[in-house]
This record gives C-alpha cells, sequence and structure tokens, in this order.
C-alpha cells in the first residue's frame, strides 16, 4: 500500500509551509484554487495569489477586505475588488465566453452582498448571469411578474435570509434545479441564519438544494457547474500542472 | 397588603385536590376552562369535566384519547369524540350562533389533524369556519384559486409543517389577521416543528403571529376572539359562578 | 398557465433594481410598504422612501439609525425619529383619526424600545394606543393596579424580556387577544430571547400569539389590524397604484 | 501526597463491584445514600437495597417501577410503593417528628408525580409538607387565595411545566427561598422541558433557585435541608459506619 | 389584482377536499406529484393515487410502509413496494429509456435506505444509476478503487451518517455536482443526522450542496433534473392536464 | 372580581412612567427593590435611586459601570463602587448585624466578578461571608485544605465556569444547602456557560440547586435568605410604605 | 493522477456489494475491521462476518442484540455474546497476551454497559484491563480509595452520565491521558448526554480527551492503542491480505 | 472523616487569596500549573508567574495578548512570546531534549493559531514535534503525500475548522492514536466551531478523540503524555514541592 501512496506524492502543489496550493485543482475542478481570505494575514494572501498565479490566468478570492485586495494588487495590478460581494478578481483570460443561463435572486436587498458574491463567482466560472434582487413573497406579484425568467433559467441561486421562504416558492414555479442560500440577514429568532437554513433544508418544492448561510461563493460555483452541463465551455486550462 | 389578597379569595373555583377549576373563567374569557387532557388520568378527567359541566352548558376537552372521551361520556353522554383532532365537545347551548368569517388552512394533508382542532375549538366558541387544505406553495395556482375567500376573511389560521412557509405567503395576500400554526409533520432538520416555528417568527409578512407547534387549540381560541369583536356573540355565561 | 402569471405582472411595483417597492400594498394591507433600515445602505433608504413617498402620505421606517434618518430627512423634511425606539415617521396624512383602544405594556424598563416600536408602529397605523410600562410579576400589585386598563383594552401588546412571564399574566386576566414580543433584553441562559420566546410559546393562558423576538414593529402592525376591526377606519388609501 | 489519600481509603463504603454503597453519607448529609433506580436493574437495586439497610432504618429509592419494589420488598416487607411518584420508602425509625413548614406546589394537574416526589422525599427527610396543586396563573384568583399559606412558609418548592411561569409569580409573593423544578409536561415548543427551566432560571423574582427538570427529588432533598435549619432534627444517624 | 388571481383558478388540480392533487406539476416539473406517505392514512393515498393514475402513466410514493402499498396496489396492480427504501412505484410508460451517468454512493450499509430512495426516484425520472455502498473514508483505498466511475459521473448522490464526511471527499475528486445527504444513522452527539447536516453544509470542497437528513427523494430528484440537462429526455408528459 | 382586584391597586409603588418602584417589596421580601441596570440609561438610574432612597437606608445596584455609579452618586455621596463586581451599594443602616455563616467559592481566578457580586449582595443583605477563591478541581488538595470550612458553612455559593465542576465536589463533601452559579467563563464548547449551566443542573450531588450564568446576584440573594433562617436580622425595614 | 489512484484499486479488500470490508485494516490498525451492528440486518452481519474470518482469528462486533449474536453464532460457533456490552466477540488466537495497565471507571452502576463495551474492546486488542465501577463524586472517599491504582494506571477510560464530573477529578488526580466517555444516563437537563458531553470537552484538567456519548468502543479502541506503546504487542497480523 | 482530610491540607499550594498556585502539579503531572491567562488581568498573571517561577525551570501561559507578555517578561526577561499562537513560554531547563515523534497537522491555513498552539505545548514538554499545515481534503493528494509521516508518527494531533473532516481521513490512514481538535474557522452553519466539533466526535475512524473547540494547548498536551509513553523523558521536576 505504501506504494501506491508513494506515487501520489507527486502530483502537483506548491509547499508555502503554512499552505499548499493545489495546482492540480483546475484540471479537476475547471478552475483553480481559489482564496477564502477570512482568518489569513494579508501576507498570506499575497503569498498565496503569487503561487496562484504563476500557473493560471484568473483567479477569485472571497471574504476578503480591503488590505487583501491590496495585497493582491501588489501582485497584479489588473485585479478588481467587489466591494458589496467582498470578492477579488483577476480575469487575464484571452477569450471569455459567457454561457447558459444562470438566473440569481434574492429576498431582499439586504441580501444583496450574498447574492452578488454567487454572481460573480458563477460569471468568473463562464456562467451567463441574470439578476433579480428584492421579490420576497410578502408581495407576491413582484415575483410574478418574473416568471418567463424563471421558467427559462437552466439553474436558479436563490438567497434569503428572514423565514427563507423564496426558494420554496421558486422551487415551486421552476422546471430547473434551485440552489438556495440562506442569509444572516434578520434578527431575534433568525439566529444568524439559521431559521432560513431550517426552511431551506425542508422545502416541500422538489429540485432544491442548500448551501451553508452567506456562502455565496458555494451556490455561484455549484450553478455554473450545473450550467456548463451541455454547453462547449472547457473550464480553465491550467497553463502549468507542474 | 394581606387584605388585599383575603379578598381575592372569594373567587369562584373549585377544589378538586389534584385541580382546582376556574369556575370565573367564563365571566372573564367568554367561555369555561378547556380540559387539556394529556398527562390526566380518566378518573382526573371525569372529575374536572363534572364540575365544569355544573356551571356550563358546553365543554371541550383537547388532546383527549379514547379512553379520556369514555371517562367524559360517562358524564355527559351527549359528548362527541372528533377523532382526528383528538377533541371532545358537548354543546347543549340553547341558541347556537356562528358568527363572523374564519378561514382556517392547512399546507398539507398531514396537517389535518392540528387544522381540524382549530377548527373545531373555534366554532365551539361561535365563529363560522371555512377549511382549505393542503394548499402548499409548491403548487402555488392550487392557493391562488382561493385567493378570492382568503381576501374576504376576518381572521385566517394556517398550519404547516414542513418548511412552514404557507402562512408567509398567506400573509403577503390577506389583509386580515393571521395566525400561523407549525406543526410537527417532518423529519431531519425538521426537529420536530422547530423549523416551521422559525419560519413562521420570521415572517416577513405583515399581521402575522405564532402559536405553539402543533397547537391548534390556541390558534383556534385566539382566532375565535379575533372573529367575535364587532359581532353580536357574547360568549359563554357561566350558569352559576359560585 | 404562462397566460394567467402573465397578468400578474402589470400590477403595481417599481423597479429599483436593488429593490422592487410594493406599490400594492396600500390597497392590499392599508397601509405602504414599510422600510426595514438594517442591512440597507442610507443611499439605498433614500431611494426607496422617494418611491414610497410618491404613492403615500405617510412612511414608517424600522431599524433605523441617525444616517437612515438624514437619509428620509433629504427627501422629506416633516420625517420624524424617534430614537428610543429607532424608528422614523412621516405622517401627512389629512384626517388622521385615533380609534379603538390597543394597550401596550413592557414587563420592565430595559424593553422600552421594543414597546414604543410597537406603539409608534400602531398609532402610525391609525390605533389609539395606552402605554403600560415596568409592570413585571416580581412586583404583582403594580400590575393588579392597572386590572381596569386590562379587562376593557381591545387587543394587549405585552414586550418582556429575562423569563418572559408577564404575557402569561395578562393573558389570564384579560378578555381580549394579546400579543406577545419576547425581548433580547436578559443575559446567561437567556439567549437573547429565545428563553422568553419559549416561555411565550408555551403560554398556558388561551388568547396570546407570539412575534418574533425584539419584533415591536410585527406586534404593533397586528395589534392595529386587530384593533381595526369593526372600527370606521379604511387604512391608508394609496395616492396612485400604477 | 500518596500518604494524604492514603488515610481516605478507611472511610466507610460497601464495595458491591457493580456499585460502591456509600456508608458515610448519612452522617455526611443527614440521611442515607438514595436509590436511583433508573439504569439498575432488579437485581442489582436489590443488593444496594441490602447492604443500605444493613446501616440505616429507612430507605428511599426514586424513578422506581413496579420491579423495582417487588426487589426492595423482597429484602424488607415494610416497604412502600408511591407508584404516582415512582418513589419506593422504607421507614423504621422510631420517632419520627415533622418539622418546619414546606409548601409544595404544582401548576398543574400533570405535574403532580414531580410534586409529589418532592413532597415525599422532603417528608421522609423529616420536613411537615403542605400541598396545593393546580394553581397556574391561567387563574390568578386560585393562587392568591392561598397567599397566606405562600406568606408563612419557611422554603416552597414550585413544580410546573408548560411556560413554566408559577415559580415568578410565587417568588414575587413569598418572603422564603423558592426551589423551581421545571416538567417536561407539554408539547411543541417546550422541548421535553427546556421552556419551563429557561423560564425559571430567568425568573426576574428574588430568591428563586432552580433544579433540573423533573427532579422532584432533588428539590425535595434541598427543600427539607433549608427547612431543618433552626430546627432540632439532627437527621438520620448512620447505625453502622462500618 | 383580482383579476389577475382569478385567471389562476383555471390552472388544473383535483380537489379531494382533505388534499389538492396538483395535475399542472407534470408539465412544469416533468413528472407528476409525488405522493409522500407519511402522515396520511391508507385511505388518503389510495384517493390520491387514483386521481393521479388518471392523468399519468407513472407514480411514485415516498415513506410509505406496507399498508400504503396495499392502498396502492388495489388501485393499480402493477405497483411495486421497494421495501428497503420504502418507496413504491408504479410505471406503465411505453418508452422508458435511462438517459446520462448518475453516481449514488453511500458510507455506510445501514446508509442503503436512503440511498436506494434516491437511486430509485433518480431512475423512475429516466436517469441512468450506478451504485457505490459503504465506501466510507475510515478505509479510504475502498473509495479510490471507485476513482474511474467518480471522476466519470455526470452528478453525483452522497449519503453518509455519523461524520458525513465523505461528500467532502468525493467533492474534493469529482468535477461534477455532488448532492449530500445526511442519514439518521449514528448515536449520541450525531443528534439524529445534524452532525453529518452541519458536515457537509460546510464543507471546504466546491461543488457540494446539500439536501434535508434522510431525504433521499429530494437528492435523487435533483440529480435527476441535473442529469437530463443536455439529453434527449423530455420527462413525463401528463396525460391530461385539465 | 373587579372589587377584588380594585384593593390592590393602593399597595405602595412609585410611577415613574418608564418605571413602577415597588416601595412594598421590602416588606415582603425584608430588602428594598435592587436595580438591574443593564439596558437602563444613567437618568433612568438616577431616577430610580431617588424614588428607592427616598423610602430605604440601604440601595443596591447591579450590572452597573461607571456612568450608573455617577449617577447613582449624584444622589447619594456615600454610594460605593465595586468595580469588578459592578455593583453599586449605599449603606447608611445604623445597626448592621453580620450573621450567619456563608461561604463563596470560585473555581477560576476569572470567575472572581461573579462571585465578588454574590458575596456583596450577600453581605448587603446581612450575612458573614467567607471567601475562597481558585480552588477548582484539577488540584483536588487545594479543594480539600479548606474542608473544616465547608463542612460548617450554613449554607455555600459556588461559581464557577468551564466545565462547572465544583458545586458537584462540593456538594458531596458539604452537609449545607450548596447554590450553584455557573459562569461565562470558557470558550469553545463551553457555549457562553452553558456548559457549566448544564453539569450543574445534572449534579449528583444532593442539596445543590442552580441560578442563572452569571447571576452572582441571585446566587448571594438567596444564601442570604437560606442564611438569616434561625437568625435574628429582621431585614431591612422600608422607611416609608406609602 | 489517475494512474496514481489506479495503483490503489489493488489494495485489498472484499465486495459484498452492501458492504466493502477492509481487509486491510489489520495491518494498518493492528486489528481488523469491526461490526458496527446498528442498522444492520442479521443477514448482512453474517455476510460480513463470513468475510472477515476468513482472513482473521478474532472478530468483534459492537451493537449487537440477540439477532445479531445468533446471525455470528450461526458463522463461528465459538462466538461470544457479551449482552449487557452488547458485543460480540470471537478469539481464536493462538497467543493471547493482555499487556500494559489500562484502568477503565464507572461514574454509576448505570453506566456499566458502556464501561464493559470499553473494557471487553480494550481486552480484545490486547490491553490488560482493571475495572472500578460506581465511584463517582458525590462520595469522594469511595474514588479517593483507588488513588493508588488511578495514579500507577497507563491510561484510563472514565465513562460517567449525568453531570460527568468524574473525568475532570481523575485528570486532576492522574499522571497518565484519560479518554472520557459522557453517557446517555441521565434525564431532563441531560439532553441524552449533552450535558457529560459538554462537561468532559471543558474541563479543565490536562490530558483528557473525549469520543462520543456511549461510545464505550472507540474509547477502549484508543485506550488500547495508547497502552500498545512501549509494549511488544504487534496487534492482530491478518492471516491473507489479498 | 476529617482526620484524612486534614492530612491533605499540607500538600502544596501557594495562596494568592485570588488564586492558588498548585506547587504539587509538576510532581503529579510531570510540569508546573500552566496560566490560561484569559479573564486574568496583568497584575493576576503577573503574580502567578512569580509565584511559579519560584519553584520551576520553565513555564507555560496560554490564550495571552501582548500585555500578558509584559507582565511576565517584568518577571522573568528570558520570556518568550509566541503571538500567532497567543502563547508566552519561558524555559531556562539546563537538559531540554525533544523525544518521541508528535506530528502536528492543520487542515487550513487560519488553523495555524491553534496548530501552533499545540506545537508548543508540545514541544515545551519534551515532544519532538513535525508540522503539517493546510493539507485539507479537498486536495486530496496534497495529504497522500504526506502519507509516510503519517504512518510513522508516535501520535498525531489534527486542527480543523469548517468541516472538520481532516481527522477521520488521518484515522483512517494512522495506526497511532489521533488527537483531534475543531477550530472556530468557518461561517454560518458552522456555529463558532460546533460543526466540526459534531464531526470529529462522529469520525468512523478508530483512535481519534477530541478535545475542546481551539484547545490546541489541550490537544499538545495530551499528545505529549502519549508520546512521552516508553521514553526516557521525566517530566519536569519541581525545584521545590513545599
Amino acid at each position: 500500500m505504501d506504494e501506491a501512496y508513494e506515487s501520489l506524492k507527486h502530483l502537483p502543489f506548491t509547499d508555502l509551509e503554512f499552505a499548499k496550493v493545489d495546482n492540480h485543482r483546475a484540471m479537476r475542478k475547471g478552475f483553480p484554487e481559489v482564496i477564502f481570505c477570512q482568518g489569513k494575514t494579508p501576507g498570506q494572501i499575497k503569498t498565496i495569489a503569487q503561487a496562484l498565479l504563476k500557473n493560471a490566468d484568473a483567479l477569485l478570492a472571497t471574504r476578503a477586505d480591503e488590505a487583501a485586495f491590496e495585497a493582491v494588487k501588489s501582485v497584479e495590478p489588473q485585479a478588481l475588488y467587489h466591494a458589496q460581494a467582498r470578492v477579488i478578481s483577476v480575469d487575464k483570460r484571452a477569450d471569455k465566453k459567457a454561457v447558459g443561463n444562470i438566473v440569481i435572486m434574492s429576498a431582499g436587498t439586504a441580501d444583496l452582498p450574498v447574492a452578488e458574491e454567487a454572481a460573480i463567482t458563477a460569471e468568473m466560472l463562464g456562467g451567463s448571469v441574470k439578476r433579480i434582487f428584492d421579490v420576497g413573497v410578502a408581495g407576491l406579484h413582484r415575483l410574478l411578474s418574473f416568471y418567463e425568467i424563471i421558467s427559462q433559467a437552466k439553474v436558479i441561486v436563490v438567497a434569503a435570509g428572514m423565514d427563507g421562504v423564496l426558494p420554496s416558492v421558486v422551487g415551486g414555479l421552476a422546471s430547473c434545479p434551485v440552489v438556495a442560500i440562506p442569509t444572516s440577514v434578520g434578527y431575534g429568532a433568525h439566529f444568524n441564519g439559521l431559521a432560513p437554513l431550517l426552511t431551506m433544508l425542508n422545502s416541500c418544492a422538489t429540485g432544491v438544494a442548500v448551501v451553508n448561510i452567506d456562502n455565496g461563493f458555494g451556490a455561484g460555483y455549484l450553478a455554473a457547474m450545473i450550467n456548463r452541463i451541455g454547453e462547449e465551455t472547457p473550464g480553465m486550462e491550467a497553463k502549468d500542472s507542474g
């Protein structure tokens, strides 16, 4: 058995001591490792960004504050900071193409940071994204006016805080997969997102799956994976996998 | 101060040792004390029913099984058992009148026992009740087909398990108070009703209040109180408050 | 089915991209959409306030800080800021009338912000409000001295933190609906309002329903809806529903 | 240090392999070790009872079913079974004296098993006990009619399920310590006693302490300890502490 | 607005009083309404099955016991009962075709009922399913030996109880969407599935979404929706949508 | 009944609108109402202190910061601030006497603020207090060296965070009531005091009761009430109860 | 990378469809895979036992009922059933040797099933085990009388329900690692073992680690691994690892 | 019995009033008492450090901020501050020797503070430590490349936040004990470390035990105790145990 594992040692990653950058991920997943900035120092983020950009034309960093952005910008001047979504992106790919049809919805205005994180992630992974914000069910006609867009989507992401009701209603209307994101928007018996999380997990509508509270990135990533099916979008080739 | 409390001793209740039957409640609340059968022996239920029927023409007992029904029936042969709702009722009032307009809805078929407990309670307290069952949002058109009834209600009770989404949607459509009952119908991350309870407490729709999980009785009672407003229905007079 | 939903598109709302202002709500609910300020930027609040005031003579904004107030004031100089309740109100209605009889109680002094949010909301919706603050059961005679007011109320709102006991006791004394608000006032095993929330949901008194922790707005709104029954108070007409 | 601990080895206990009977407890606590029957086989209970009765004139066993009673009775024919309280008692003490003034109250009829467990425990430990059952606050006058007894108590035990409100109200009226027992009587958001437990821990009334859910034994024991203060009741002497 | 909702009334559903069968779902979702048997009486299940089979060639019923099966069989003799998965199926469709490539995995043997519910659901919706059971990470080589199948899947469903680790590891290896099902298999701090639920929601691997504890049906349904993308499988036509 | 409650209106309290000061409490409880400062403005605290000191020679205010102290000091220059315990005290009683024997223990150094709150409270209510701090069971001999003091106490208060083990061990050694205070000292799975709270509620030792997390005041108050039994300490007479 | 994983396919396991028996575990861990019977049918258990016994001289099965035992016995007549511990063992190893010094303690008699599961597991893995049962801290001298055994142990396992205090006290006395097992023995705020679990995780004593509630197997296994260090006990050789 | 406990009084500790320094611990545990700085003032830390260094050549203080470091440094200029791990160390021992083979791993970069606390603690207690950081399972080959180091370890510590999956996978590969530390790194349904805590407690891999969330110290200490077995490392002698 030792022999078997031995051979795995030669797969590509960059050992930075405090981090092991997974250079093989682009091959496996179609996009390089994404930097989750929370809990990392600007210095660590800078070093990881450098290691990643050696092998790739694009970079995504989430949960990023201004200091994280400065760190990445010092490595790559074309880096952009999406403040509301707390996302840093670098995109120097020659042939960008937005395929498929991803609809990203939010129940309220306060859910926008999460919904935007999902939207930017999905766009970075090559998805064509439509945004529909603030269509909670307290005014059902607002939602129903977008019925056509909903019924034509290839995959839908729905971010909702408070009671987290929107994904159930959208799931009842749509014929495509729905990725539900509970958000931490709320108060009291909302328990920082527990309430909409439970609502969504118990949804009676079929075709609904759930990601972690406020995990716009995860929902956007999954939506992009689903959206890629049947499209000619080979994802990102790693420049150099060694 | 002792003097003050002293005078309170003379208010009417019947001391059965293991229970103190509140004969004053009909005056205060418009309906006699209701027997909550859970945790009481048939013998205790019988004794309490006897004490209550001495002073009143009507009786309601909830969470009642067959043994409880036998106990009450031995005291009052006209007693009825509503098996699905687990409710016993006695009604020998001369002038029964159903007033107002209470709509009682359920999201699913499995919520019927709770919804029926609410409906029977509301009816016993003099309310006119319409039932709309199994109109969960997974098929939104089923709900919307009852929009006219919803918009004309004086008060609405909504029982829902699973994701507990229905009260939010009804609350967005209705112009009257909505009393939401989370039910224990569900599984997994439903946690015996916690999920719909939290959903309902966090409802974005205005005019929604919540009662305990599976508390059909409480919701029906409150709905009847609201429904009574502005109607000529003096509730139940206690026959004898001594 | 597409046809059916198609027609719903023409119902009135104003699309601000980040928000969809529900201009139809005044017709449906008797008062325009209320701005929940938490999680919105002052710029967003200002834009929403503008959109709402185009169609209505009154405006309510909750969970508002000073910056939110400045934003609304820049749109409407008559705006008032109720600092303790964190509420902004605008009221330019010609014929204001306070009807009915709403009693708003608090168990402690620290519950005042929540109780005041309920009171101002109820008043904005046309209710006549009596306030009784700091009558927790540790000194029962304080509460009992208001027994007459309690027994004459049309609807009662009770805000209580700590053990959340007051609504049960008031519910036992009153003959009208009681809307209970658990507050986040407490510490330790209070768990930010969970303790009084559970107390209230399990209340043995009949006619008690519960809203979310600290949801003074929701309780005041519901109380005003109940209070409106049987009164000649048509609510707020929307100026223009298109 | 080994030396120090060495000397402790000679303190009295009986080693039954599966159990170590603490013969020293009567000296330390004033009553022999009490058998907690839950999770023990009848054979184990019998052996422990034998070991205890070798050194003492009285025995208490809680959470006991019929099989446990048969086991104890085979050892000591004078054993009594208190079925409602699930308690077995043996009392062959020559000079029984009930001292002090313990009041044991329950909010509802269904709380009786727990209240009775407290009462029998307190009586076994020499306390004089008054019982007041079913005086929940939904009918406040029932409670207030016992105000005199409440204000003269030396210590009060209050068992309450559902919302657990009674100890707060009693604590506001009494001038003596109140031991509160949350019971598992309830349903839904009661979470098997969590709701009244939190209510009681957050009580605004002074002089209230709490024991575990359904722990009638613990409350009765503590009440007896408090009740013993200032009385001439030396507790139970162990017959033989070796 | 009334007008708009009015038109929705004419959408197809069958009103059985205790249930409203959604005949429009096949059009919207590609498969008729599925019967969730839990909490329904055999009589109710029979009536619903009859109503559904009037309009469709296939039927699926989940959480079904033997009594439910007898009820369905009395309506349709070709009904099959999958005991381990607690699923009833009827399939009289002329042209059955299994398309795509769904891999359904379980971490342990005890997770089979849930995994099988997912597999049968996915197959009923037209998916081609491969099963890989009992490949938990305690013996990692068992999992890795299926690496080729994992890397070629179009969508993967992973059922896991206990620590719920498997979806994270599979998500790290696969390049397709992973639908994770926490199961209630476990004990102690597993809290009936809470532990694997939280593990899966917090998965570091990208492309993982979660459904409710033990919700094999939901996962299988979603997987089938994803699997259908890009395939020529029009789903199920409703026979009669009026 | 109205008549009965009517008479209660004449019991003494001072109505400050935002607060109702209970002037009757000193008669009922032996010490005037104590000010819980958390959530009150300095202005409110000042007004309440003034109202209380009109009728009493002593005052206690808990959870007080410096601003609260300044407020009280402006009313009564002799006020003292116990910073570690966050307690304000005023004591102008002519004949102070410390009776009984209260032992107050802490498991760790970080529990001192809570233990001191208990100690000062108990002393203000006339108890003689011994302090034993930092005797957690990780070094059992530290605790055992105080065995004599423990075995002679009339009542013991034990504050403990982290695992909350100390009250169980003390309860096993002592022959008097033990009041256990869980503290919020800890981290991780301590959940802000939940861990020691549960430990203490489940204590196997007899004679242990529990107060809220960090509730030094409540424990000190209860200990003083128990300590007062059999002593000649009439508590505090209210100067003027009208 | 495919190449690397390819080689792993040849590691030994037996594919039984519903289970994959890990024949490599004995090499890796020193003992063959253990059968966790919960959730497996007798038929499945039998088949797995057969597969395991083909390659090994010993077998352990936990959480086993009588039916599971019959299944194993039909495969291997020498199988033994330890009813209290719910464990099945087969041991046909030629040279059995018990090495090291493992002490296994329980706080109460009701914890014996869990403690025995740990003891039998540790013995099957070659450890020499001493048992000390029912030494909870309510009678501290019982525990201290075993101080010598405690201080000489190589590793200690402590099972405790209720308040879970014992591991902290033992951890304070011992100089070796302590493996703590919370048990589900208790009631009320014990929450099926949550209380002692939290107590143990927050232990102030050093050298204490925790396993899952009731996980006697896991604790015994870990203790045996620690106990094996420095001993000449090569564990179990797999007979045939292919 | 008093006699027995009496003798324990003479065991060594230093009474600082607010703290009782356990001078006996070095004898009992092989290392002096460690200062847990959280909740202690710099002044208290300084006094405790002085008392400890009177009797020992080495000192460890955890959860220390800069102010705590200044306090210790004023007592002992050779003190070092490990900022990332928030640990202070003093080591003036003549013969330092690092024995055994402890591997300390982290799943992510953000887990480093906890992993470093474990590593420094283990090194202070004489262990030889290898660090492997950022080898989470999202890129399994990174982990497998360290398989040789894993399989040769004497004991392994694994710190992981998020889903907490790493210890299960390492436990499946390793043949030595694994001490798992859940960290508070994560968000949403991570609940400050609850998610990885539950994952680890439910681990299917054998030989895994768990310490409190973020308890790097506890894990490092336990690992050092296990690592010491069979080595010639007498731990730290206390200079003076009186």
